[in-house]
């Protein structure tokens, strides 16, 4: 690969990070059994099944409404662990400074992800601290790493999802990406838009404590609700259809959006997730997410079908059908 | 703390990273029965007990005769478990790019990263990559975090070291530092210095598998020989006694530490540890340490006392006695 460069776009988590992915990270780094598309990686010790996950956080700014980096790491983590049906345990923490941050940011911070990590359940066990010279990175970024026990009996994958299933989600989306891209901008707006980072373990228990056959969950981070379906829809080999008018945003951010010309489909969430199930438990477990707070606004946004096999389309408001696609490129740089 | 930053010593592995530590990582972050003076910190899932340990590279340059980037991150990680008496078993990696880092240096690194943890026998299982904007970060940071089982049965700790017990090292110190060091100042040195960056899990599991009594173990890394005993010092509450004529230093390293100005006990490893272990078993630990490639030049070099709690004290060649302490600040920024 001579003359090639790495493109802000190879961290969007859209098709150039796909690509990367495809082409070094699963060929040279990784042993052939892994599968990369997940949210979590399973794996076995003395019989039991764990799981890890680990994910870096760049976002700027470090505070925006709703949150901050620390808080948006601990819960990050916490659900990529959930979504794969493992209750997060313990997690390690590692931070990169730059020379001449504030101790008192830091100390902010740090004062959030304990928040976090006791509303979660989860236990900070490791950490480390690198610093750099003023210049070589921007404040602070923060890595997390969160390993969780399989206690769920059944599989939970895009590969268990099955034409008929009904895709769920917990409430509106586009929230955190519009709230950071706000602050960045230094936009005033009437009603603040607040981060909805969460973190959706306990959410999540729920829905596995009841009998409902649950195919596959994700949650949807900087890809948007459009990556986090597409990559479903790739991986399952069947297609999804999902309608405009039953995807909840809220006004607000409708309105953001319009002004920056964003598509909630592709903004950022940090406390969101779809749930596939099986069509005749779908009004069980929507009963069972809005008993939940983080659920209380759940609703039914589409459905899996046949085909087009590895598509996702939409049926718009005015009786369209158009194709959701990931993006090529970067919506919001450094959004988590 | 108003008008407080974040200097570049507060990530030496230091006093200051220590101060830190004690103000404001483990008040705020962590639970109260975790110990952070430890490479890694045990927990346990279903009875079993697991180990985890984080670690972020920021080493410049990121390619040095002897190893690059990748390879460090695997290796420290490995180590960090090895150490602690944990076999590693699965890694997660996560990159921070800066826009425009060269491709062709990715592939290399993630080369080295595949190799080294095929050497290691651990399995690199999860990822994340970020991009941040060019001139946010410089060209690359990496976070491993391993987990890993603890299989041995004794307690390795520096609670279990005991006055009489032999400090063994398993080679020469200093020589990852002055590597990086010489190819950071471009400078030339006619015997090529080559990094000491290496696993040391399997020379780990020759010392644990003899019916040796070792009470604890610590690889040397960011803070040198120095730091790493005047930690355990410190925590066991008793005091260590080194003689500098034991000390293995090459002699290439010696030469360009005194033309740096740099004290070899301060300079960073990667590839070293030491091994604290009853008097009654030192020959033997010392023979089978000597027996394996990673110690072939194995040695003692001190032993711990009664007194001076907490205290490094060094015999120098001249017979006078002086006192090894941590350093304040940083002799070498972004040496990991």
């Amino acid at each position: 690969m001579p003359d090639r460069y790495i493109l802000l776009g190879h961290g969007s988590g859209g098709k150039l990070t796909h690509e990367l992915i495809e082409e070094l990270f699963r060929p040279i780094l990784l042993p052939p059994d892994i599968s990369v598309l997940h949210d979590s990686t399973p794996f076995v010790i003395h019989g039991h099944r764990l799981a890890i996950t680990t994910d870096s956080f760049v976002v700027d700014p470090i505070f925006f409404p709703g949150g901050d980096i620390g808080v948006l790491a601990v819960n990050g983590t916490v659900n990529d662990l959930s979504v794969s049906g493992a209750k997060p345990l313990v997690m390690g923490v590692s931070f990169i400074l730059e020379e001449g941050f504030s101790m008192e940011d830091l100390k902010r911070i740090l004062t959030s992800m304990r928040e976090a990590s006791d509303t979660a359940g989860v236990r900070i066990v490791t950490g480390d601290t690198k610093v750099v010279n003023k210049g070589k990175c921007d404040k602070i970024f923060i890595t997390t790493t969160g390993v969780g026990v399989i206690e769920y009996g059944g599989t939970i994958s895009p590969d268990a999802v099955k034409p008929g299933d009904l895709i769920l989600i917990n409430g509106p989306i586009g929230t955190h990406g519009t709230a950071v891209m706000l602050s960045r901008e230094d936009m005033e707006y009437e009603t603040p838009i607040l981060s909805d980072t969460a973190p959706l373990n306990r959410l999540v228990s729920v829905i596995l404590d009841t009998s409902g056959e649950i195919h596959c969950m994700r949650d949807l981070t900087r890809g948007g609700l459009a990556g986090a379906l597409k990559e479903i829809a790739t991986s399952s080999g069947y297609g999804i259809r999902i309608y405009e008018d039953a995807i909840p945003v809220q006004e607000e951010v409708k309105g953001v959006c319009e002004i920056l010309g964003l598509d909630p489909l592709h903004v950022a969430n940090e406390g969101k997730l779809v749930v596939f199930v099986s069509k005749e438990d779908g009004e069980d477990i929507l009963r069972v997410m809005r008993s939940h707070p983080l659920g209380a606004k759940a609703s039914v946004i589409g459905e899996v079908v046949e085909s087009p096999s590895g598509m996702v389309t939409m049926r718009t408001v005015v009786g369209g059908e158009r194709i959701v696609d990931m993006l090529a490129g970067e919506q919001l740089p450094r959004i988590c």
